[in-house]
């Protein structure tokens, strides 16, 4: 179903790179949630471009709630949010028309449009769009930390340079989280985030990217939420973080590390701990058969570097069937693993959202 | 949708480990596609319990189709797959009813059912489920080689065994493909296997089991097949693969490696070679901006190490609520890896022929 | 997605007339419903022909369930019922392959198969496979009873004589229902059952068929179920009734009558009594902008007369492209309204299940 | 889904009768479709108010295309169309916010989204949302129309008084939808629809409104367009139809008058008329067992009188649980079926490109 994602809640995608607007619908959303547009500031200004590690395109994000908000609720028919594209040179584009950017989606778009897609700026692969996705998901967030389920993500690996974990559990895991909603560099150890800074300047002093890795923490989230096969909270959610631009990996728990195991290791025990079903360990990050246990649900995404350098690279004219060398112009990010630690949280709220609302209904997100 | 996966074509899938049938129904798949049930046959066998590596219970498969296939040729409408369970023995699971078996989906089960869940074998969350998969798996694997895409899955890794690579292009990795295709343990390198063998059998005579990686190679498939955004051809895909039990992470191309490279390393350069448009390297895994840029696409899972063990394990009773010890019965597989990777091939055969039938039609795959 | 309909419940119905089994999967039915194997016996015994105003062929409809029941009660996971086909006479069908049966789906089915399609009774679109959406309705049925939400359907036309109409509201509409439950031919005036009797007789006799209108009264159903725009209930109780084979119209409350009148007649005004919101009439047939209103939701189908006649008529080869003349054999029904209307009851009650657990939550239905 | 419809091609709307902005979302239309901004002007002015007989409310509807659009053609990815809300007097609504209008979606929207709806103008629910519908509907239309396809609707029926039917086929009946597509008051014949204009001005003289009855048809279209069961023509075109505002009855070819014919008279027999196969007749309207059978789709909707009469009527307050009066203020609309008949155009376009597109694949309609 392409730009349309959800079952009990929709979420519909629109726009490109230097449009008029980017939006997205949100349908299905529960009457009566009240709308912070404050907190999806807050939520969009976590995805603006930073000073010298980011792009130097920096876009006010001016979103409009057009529908499905009435009296600062929501109504609990469709919200149009819009945002337009203020900042854009499209003249950068004009002249590489028909090269290839390695790592990008031109030649691929090329294949599939026959030519009729918007090249300017990545147009509708452009990670300009996940603006849309981070306001929908502030929705969503909102509603779920109302309900005590928290959601956050830290840089765990920037520039091979770790970040410390994530406390397990409780408490301490919920710091964590509320640490990361107020830092505009989501890493928990400072030293790190300073290595992981001047790396980005580094690799952006030579005109080189950097990737990183994404880990995501749930607290909250009742045991029972998933389904068997198809739906299992892994499929949604992997297939919900593989549509973010750059992820090229997704893992649950321990995730690849888990193949090295033996079952005795890899198992969580369970115990009880103040009347709860708990485990012992976490290696399955929260989720049995594809179902939550209660626990934290844990993930980890993989995040490319910036496709976009400024070195000269091979690269092929797609319209004349020849090859070319490319030196890009424009304005690009060095890294995107810090502006895309909010578009993990939010594409999880929404599945999250989604899959409470197939299991209590769709009013229950708003009580 | 829990249960059902697909848009243009679509599966759904029933059965408990110990019901009288499990099944798949495969429903848009194209009219006139010649049926084989050998290869079907085949398929299973490939799945099928081996010796001293797996569990005892071995089931013949006596595979039916009831509906959708005419003449020895699909119809156009849904054919019901149906596989019957003839080898069960339910009471080894009567005296652990309520003791969560470690790294299952008892708990969870228990909480989304209420208890209400057929829990012999696992019930709907049993491994066995996948022999319906891999049965309509067939049918899309059989219909993709007659349009010349190959697809195959080694055990790159048991038990911190690692096996060689794939070939990364051409007749070299057709090769290695077909010699998957008639191998009844999926390595590609005979040492590798055989060390990999007498892990899983040393694990197994300690009571304990092992996991592994699967990596997988599809070539063949045009450029220009999956969409932007939510259904990009790696959500999608990894949609599919995360419903598989014990896959706990999924990775393209060069995966969780790429988040330490450098963009100017991670770029894929583009060069005409023979006419067309081609990558000089694959690190993105044949997929660019969430379509198929015409390389082979290459994606690995991680399973992690079967959770059924014969160690004594901590667990609870989750009707009493009190901690509990634990020892198993029954007959189970000290590895799944070898048997699963059909299981890998079949979920993505289905995954294609959908994304195929979405861009070309749903009479494409049959003519 | 052609043979899978519903989002929070959804049914997959597959098989051919005189293939080896129907069935249907329904999947998301919540856990813990008692399943009386009795009472959907009951359901499927009420389409199968009767006397002489039915084919002679008559099925047992030996139904099994397969998977998803277990200890006599829903374990939440998809339920697959099989029914095998008995009682076939294939050859009847072989001597008129291109014979295209005027009214029927042959030659559309030959335009869309391209002549892979079983051809035999009909094949997939054979009435025959409404016996599996009976066994699912069946169900859904009895969950809605224990909801208080009872469906019922009457001839309300065939063959040009009409029935009485429901009782407008409360407990008289309540016996209507209850009456026809235990009606073989499902009229409520004993007289007007006597006539279109007959009048099925008469056309039998001359090898010819009549058809009917069903109507279908729902009662007790809450306010506020449905959604607006595309899954208004209207649109959704339509898209499954046109599902019907021989289903050409649909119609809530007064229908086309509506159209006809002026808004002051059309209007129902609101009432207060008993302290609940009513409606003084009921013109709109228990739904307002597509929701439910608490009133008895209304509706009609019209049933057109059996195709399948033994006069001759006037035909194409559609294999060699000329006109030819037709004398049908085999055995056919010359009315199928009253076999119909169960499979009426059946789709509304599976589409009510799916609103009702789309608002309150998956495990609504089984509480 | 609510408010999303279609399988390769999706269409979302959004948006409340007085809120910022009313749109739709069109999703998985083909790349490289000339848009033509005065033909979707063309056809929103079509359901344009009309003097007397249309409500005073004007709306100028100065759509944007804000994605999926560029230099003229569509570009594949989602097309997100806005229209403004310019002509809006809210405090019409505002003394009688609980106060349920008969024949309106008050009561039930209440029910629903318990008081956090929009009420003003009906909000979501108002037929102005169906400007949107006909803004995406002129690109299907002007889609279809470039592949052969040609979908007129007159008003067969209006106060009781009829219009001439559509000729049966072939240059005629493209001859009448040629002359209604430059019609403002789509009537086939002058007599009839001078007299229709009276009547609506006469019941907007007393306050009160019409209905009427709405007819389509279909030419081009090929056989074998459709699927079996769920996803039949009539089931997905129904339930398109009913989503439209005030539409209560949808019936196919012959519809309710089909139930009382015999077999003989309802089947069509087919012919072979210049080396094609056709039916004599078209009692089934071009469709037969879901499909499309290449003869002219023809079906009609019943329109219910608009419920917004300025008559004092019976009704309720619902948040106060009283009776009450019940005297409209505003602006309204003395009959909407001359309105109404480019919307049934526009979703039933939408229905054909995606069943097109389902079959043909995405990539089709462009071609």
């Amino acid at each position: 179903m392409k730009n349309v994602f959800g079952n009990s809640i929709t979420i519909t995608l629109f726009g490109e790179s230097h449009g008029a607007e980017i939006g997205a619908v949100l349908d299905g959303f529960a009457p009566g949630i009240p709308v912070d547009e404050d907190y999806i500031a807050k939520k969009l200004s976590q995805r603006r471009p930073a000073g010298k590690i980011s792009t130097a395109r920096v876009e006010a994000d001016r979103f409009r709630i057009v529908s499905g908000v009435f009296n600062g609720r929501t109504t609990g028919t469709p919200i149009c949010i819009l945002i337009p594209n203020e900042n854009t040179k499209s003249r950068d584009y004009a002249g590489t028309r028909f090269l290839a950017r390695p790592g990008h989606a031109d030649y691929t778009a090329f294949c599939k449009y026959h030519g009729n897609e918007d090249y300017r700026g990545g147009g509708h692969f452009s990670g300009r769009i996940t603006a849309a996705l981070v306001a929908a998901g502030a929705l969503a967030l909102s509603v779920l930390e109302r309900k005590g389920i928290l959601i956050g993500t830290h840089i765990a690996k920037c520039a091979g340079i770790a970040d410390r974990g994530f406390a397990a559990v409780g408490e301490a895991l919920r710091a964590d989280l509320k640490a990361l909603e107020d830092s505009s560099f989501a890493v928990l150890d400072p030293e790190a985030a300073a290595e992981m800074r001047a790396a980005i300047e580094q690799a952006a002093s030579e005109g080189d990217s950097v990737g990183g890795v994404l880990e995501t923490a749930v607290t909250g989230l009742p045991a029972g939420i998933g389904e068997p096969w198809f739906d299992s909270l892994e499929s949604v959610l992997s297939h919900a973080l593989f549509s973010i631009p750059a992820v090229k990996g997704v893992e649950f728990g321990d995730g690849f590390a888990l193949a090295d195991l033996r079952g005795s290791a890899a198992n969580d025990s369970f115990r009880i701990r103040e009347g709860k079903t708990v485990t012992a360990t976490n290696h399955n990050g929260g989720i049995n058969g594809g179902i939550s246990n209660g626990m934290p649900v844990v993930f980890r995404c993989a995040v490319k570097p910036t496709p976009s350098i400024f070195k000269e690279q091979d690269t092929v004219d797609f319209s004349a069937g020849t090859e070319a060398k490319l030196v890009l112009k424009g304005r690009h990010d060095p890294a995107i693993v810090h502006r895309a630690r909010v578009v993990a949280d939010s594409v999880c709220a929404l599945v999250l959202c989604d899959m409470l609302a197939l299991r209590y209904g769709t009013d229950y997100l708003g009580t």
